[in-house]
């Protein structure tokens, strides 16, 4: 393998052989091709794109640059979700424990917040205790034992992803579409899955913003998926306003548990039974989506999906009373309302805004080394919609001092918009999407 | 600076400031910026391009990233010559004492072999005890003393091009017109010229095969020149074949000595002629092309010339009595005639093929490590348009050993062709570009 003549033949828009992505790629994560070289092909792919056997080749040489998370001697199916990213979703939270509790298997590998948006990992490690650097055996044991694990990518899953998505992060080569594909699919394939909902983000808080690139990153994410006897569904769904109310790590916890006990906001409720009942479906357990919500239904009712969550908690040795009392996670010092400056609808929330709040409020990190704050953040109950008066309560600051709670004042008067228009927001579930094809909802 | 978001304002299209190429370079030449970044910062300009004042930037920061050859003492003009590189282009050897014979300073900085063309280096170093390595200061006194100096690229000189250069060399990145007329130009204007003339080469033996990329490449240098009051004439010239008989290291300097004497191929007189005019015309010693021709007549007819060589020789250390006695060059141990196959007319006489014939002889480098044979090589007297018939001697091939001569003969046999049609061999010299634009000759 001559690299340069790879990297040239890339960057003249040929399709490279399987073969020669897979040495490229297993050379790459042993140290064998050096960064620039994979940094100059990368570029070259984002100009000239790969085509799906390039993609899935790609895939396959991550994959076997690592080890997997072997489910196989399990009797049950094994479904996870994925979303693309956003502000305020915390789905996976409320997800894993309640379809673990219906007796499928979910090995849910999460990431940590990524630029505007929080992550899984985070918002699970404001529970006192909770460990997510699980080894791949203790998250096969676990697994086993309840039936679900939430876990951070480890060093022995897919290793080339983790070295590769390190390089396109410095490198400007994060949004091509088949390398998030193959990044994401990596990790779920490495997951033995028998099935994958895929949450995919649109509208301003989204990573891409524009549809048809929404839907193009889904059709190659479904294409992986079919290539390795795994049925992916995937559920377009608006990040044009934060999911839910609670923006913030504990404080998306609290919400979390406010669904799993029959609560908790409509949209996120709303958005966490769709995907749900993809998972059901996909599991076979249930036949329809309809039976599916019902099961679900039933779970939440009965307690069945909270005492999961407690299980998980317990097992991953975090503090399980944060579950009867949410004063056990961590509160904020300061807080203050946010109120309406007028009379008037309330046009937008962006979530880039509110995000970037957050962030700036402490829970959430510039840079990887930073430690985040779990207990600073938003609770915002308005609604692109809502008919406001002027001075009522639109949201909460939770901040660490006065001079936070400022710094949340001016995040949310840059993301909350009050005028006397129409608003136009997202429908919170637009489209659905399979290897049949694209379905508007 | 954050340097993905220069990365993917270059990869969007965007155009940098000044300032900002300036910080990326400089923070490249001194290790802040890693390769794998400018890997991909590179490949981005690939597709997007520089514009004039980023190609000026960029080679600007080159400049300050090391030392200049100083040689604003000298009362005397500042002329050099630059060529894209050819196959049996021994046209520096002759210029650098014929001109510098005349009263004119040429500060000639060079290389070595690419790909399948050969380097001014590697040729002068087949002189015994002839060396390239000097020093700025040594240049400097040198060019002082008798005019001319002809030495390698130094570590003080533009230490950001020659990081760059070999990341490109690594990473397909090398054939970018901005990028290459930067690189050349900041170590022209390194040298403290007060004008340059380029040999623009042409044809299947140059690198950049389209004539309209050609001139692109020499009015972006004319235009790096004109930003740094150095005036720059390029002549397009004919690299469809080789230029003279002689090509391989030795062979080349015997029949660059062959010119300097008064004899010598026709091509090459013309080509180290017109080249030549330029320079004593921008040196301001010619008034006419006309009269910087009689000029050079006389410096050869005298003997100045020979002697200004014998000069430099013996100011780098190298043995002088090559001039009087080519026997003193390296010689091949195995000689062989190559004869026409065929009654006919030489279609062509390839000059990749007679480059790589070199190569495989022993006469070039496939890497930066490989000793080269300054030996062997090829002495072709047959040129496109000759007639010949069957067993007429066309070349002759220098070789270590009988093997050798296997090799040479294969690659003659692929370079010549012979056969009825019309060939059609470009014009040696067919353009003339300076700041005013092109002219057809």
């Amino acid at each position: 393998m001559i690299v340069p003549r790879l990297i040239e033949r890339k960057r003249s828009g040929e399709s490279l052989d399987p073969s020669e992505l897979r040495e490229l790629v297993l050379a790459y994560a042993t140290g064998k091709v050096p960064d620039y070289q994979m940094a100059a092909f990368l570029m070259a792919v984002y100009f000239r794109g790969l085509d799906r056997v390039e993609m899935n080749a790609l895939m396959d040489a991550m994959l076997e640059s690592g080890k997997r998370l072997d489910l196989s001697h399990l009797a049950i199916p094994r479904i996870d979700k994925h979303s693309t990213g956003g502000v305020g979703d915390k789905v996976s939270l409320i997800l894993a424990p309640l379809i673990a509790s219906l007796g499928v298997a979910v090995p849910m590998m999460s990431g940590r917040g990524l630029g505007h948006t929080g992550g899984t990992l985070d918002k699970l490690e404001s529970i006192p205790g909770f460990k997510t650097g699980l080894t791949l055996a203790q998250a096969q044991k676990q697994v086993a034992e309840i039936g679900c694990a939430m876990l951070s990518q480890t060093d022995e899953i897919v290793p080339a992803d983790r070295k590769m998505y390190a390089l396109r992060d410095a490198t400007a080569t994060v949004e091509v579409i088949p390398l998030i594909a193959a990044s994401i699919m990596s990790k779920k394939i490495a997951e033995s899955l028998s099935g994958l909902v895929l949450d995919i983000k649109r509208g301003s808080g989204s990573f891409l913003p524009e549809l048809d690139d929404e839907i193009r990153l889904a059709e190659a994410m479904i294409d992986l998926g079919v290539q390795h006897a795994c049925p992916v569904v995937a559920l377009v769904t608006a990040m044009d306003r934060p999911l839910g109310f609670a923006c913030g790590n504990a404080l998306e916890v609290t919400e979390a548990i406010d669904v799993l006990k029959g609560g908790g906001p409509q949209d996120l409720i709303e958005i966490t039974f769709a995907l749900g009942a993809e998972m059901l479906v996909l599991s076979t357990l249930a036949s329809t989506r309809e039976a599916a919500r019902a099961m679900m239904d039933g779970a939440i009712g009965s307690g069945r999906a909270l005492r999961k969550f407690e299980e998980i908690i317990a097992a991953q040795g975090g503090d399980k009373s944060v579950l009867k009392d949410n004063s056990r996670l961590s509160q904020a010092h300061s807080r203050a309302d946010f109120v309406a400056s007028a009379n008037g609808v309330v046009q937008s929330v962006d979530p880039r805004s509110v995000g970037y709040g957050v962030i700036a409020l402490g829970g959430g990190r510039r840079n990887m080394e930073e430690k985040i704050d779990p207990s600073v953040g938003f609770v915002i109950s308005a609604k692109p919609g809502d008919l406001v008066t002027r001075g009522e309560i639109l949201a909460t600051i939770h901040a660490r001092n006065k001079e936070g709670l400022d710094v949340g004042r001016l995040a949310l008067e840059q993301a909350i918009v009050i005028s006397n228009a129409t608003p136009k927001p997202l429908p919170l579930v637009s489209h659905r999407i399979t290897a049949g094809g694209v379905e508007t909802l």
